[in-house]
């Protein structure tokens, strides 16, 4: 099942894709699912949507007219691995690393998979990682690496937008990385019953038609399932219905061509992980800053 | 005003904090503030919190008799300030730095002002470090210094729990800071019309009676204002209400003591700052982990 949420940014809607590129209107279908959020994963929500699916009641849109939005709500955090495919660690000059780098992006990053870019007014190099992520289904503590599929809802395609310029000026890597808009988030979430624990997926991304990124999933160096295990078993962080974890980016960033290239206004990015669908990145200039408080 | 939540674990209640030590039920007095949330911030709640505690109205309960939760109820994210007094700084054998260096900690770290912590199970150096905590009461975009006391809903303490070993073996100090109970918050939230926005308070822990940190905020190098306005407007992250910024911590953390003293079963602490109370942590031993999901 792949399930989306569409409308203006902040208003979306709960919505499942089907087939014929029509997305189901779940909030019209069941009254009392609002949203894909924290209440939903933790109250058997996928397993309603199946059996609403299922019957397919009720009104339809088409995706192409709609604007999609991430397709999780208000998600507690985001978690995101550094380094995480060898090839890449290579890319800055690196040994792999000896256990995963975790850093997080702020909910407030997050994005459509097809929302315009502004580029920030400061100077800036800014980059896009496209990356697998999971969201988790189930409160996740202390979870071995062999029982991490239950804790996972689904998988979809994040794009780790950076700014290589803050991330050189500062050790920790959150400013960098955090920036609104910088958490392009969907196009849909696939279930996790369509996919296995341990994914084999081609990711790459394109910069107006020219290939960047490539590889395959299974050159993480920490695969989701021990993601899992590391965060809530070594680390003690208990994983929460909603929460993201980005599983890091393969070879090809914008900072190791040569020379580096950044974004520029007016670029378009495809990011695609097979069987995920695809994230369309425009960028555009900054507008003028004003206060709002 | 002093505004607390009480009661056990993940069911809360909104209260206020009277002056007689007593705790005004604030869900029996008005029947549609659930909690201090998002909603609670952006909708007037202090506004209307200020009438109802002038009328009285109403069940109160003795603030000794109940645990008291963290005063802000599911931030969407906590943003945290490495070495920002410059005596702190120095502790570790680095120059001020030129930028705040943010970093963030989990929602799911968050733990009430008396909350036993429980040391990790596995290998660490687990530092306590008090800290001055902002909590955002309205949505904030390129705020310059000068208008951010208007995005402050109010004040209290933050300790900013740390792994020390975690810290050195990783650059990413997530990890490090992330852990389940690492985020104790309270007692109250002081609000915004009781302190400056650059306020001068003296800041102090003591382990099993002995002094440990002491400070004072005046001698931040990136000051409250100065803050929001870096996070805002430098580097464009939106602030939410809701959310949490610590500004970081004095000098005399256990690791930077000769020899080092991280946290050992049986030791108790306590955190103060001047007009904002008290924190008090007391450490046990790991359980044994069991798996949950």
């Amino acid at each position: 099942m792949k399930l989306v949420r569409y409308g203006n940014a902040g208003e979306e809607r709960p919505g499942v894709l089907l087939e014929d590129e029509v997305i189901l209107d779940v909030r019209a279908a069941v009254f009392d699912i609002e949203d894909y959020d924290a209440h939903f994963f933790s109250h058997y929500g996928i397993a309603r949507l199946e059996s609403l699916v299922r019957e397919k009641p009720g009104r339809t849109v088409r995706r192409d007219e709609v604007r999609l939005g991430p397709p999780v709500a208000r998600p507690g955090k985001i978690i995101a691995v550094g380094e995480n495919y060898a090839d890449h660690a290579a890319e800055f000059g690196r040994p792999p690393p000896p256990e995963p780098i975790l850093f997080s992006k702020p909910a407030s990053a997050l994005a459509g998979p097809e929302d315009l870019l502004k580029l920030p007014g400061k100077p800036a190099e800014i980059d896009a990682e496209v990356e697998l992520a999971m969201v988790i289904g189930a409160r996740a503590k202390n979870v071995p690496a062999a029982e991490a599929h239950n804790c996972i809802a689904g998988w979809t395609i994040l794009n780790d937008l950076t700014d290589r310029r803050a991330q050189r000026t500062c050790s920790q890597w959150f400013a960098a990385k955090g920036h609104d808009g910088f958490a392009p988030l969907g196009p849909f979430l696939l279930t996790r019953d369509e996919l296995p624990c341990t994914p084999e997926l081609d990711l790459a991304s394109e910069l107006n038609g020219a290939r960047m990124q490539s590889g395959n999933t299974r050159t993480m160096i920490f695969p989701p399932d021990r993601l899992i295990e590391y965060i809530t078993l070594d680390r003690g962080i208990t994983l929460e219905p909603g929460d993201v974890i980005a599983t890091g980016t393969p070879p090809g960033i914008g900072a190791a061509q040569d020379p580096p290239r950044p974004l520029a206004e007016g670029d378009e990015m495809v990011l695609r992980i097979e069987g995920l669908g695809e994230q369309r990145l425009k960028t555009a200039a900054a507008t003028p800053q004003s206060p709002r408080t």
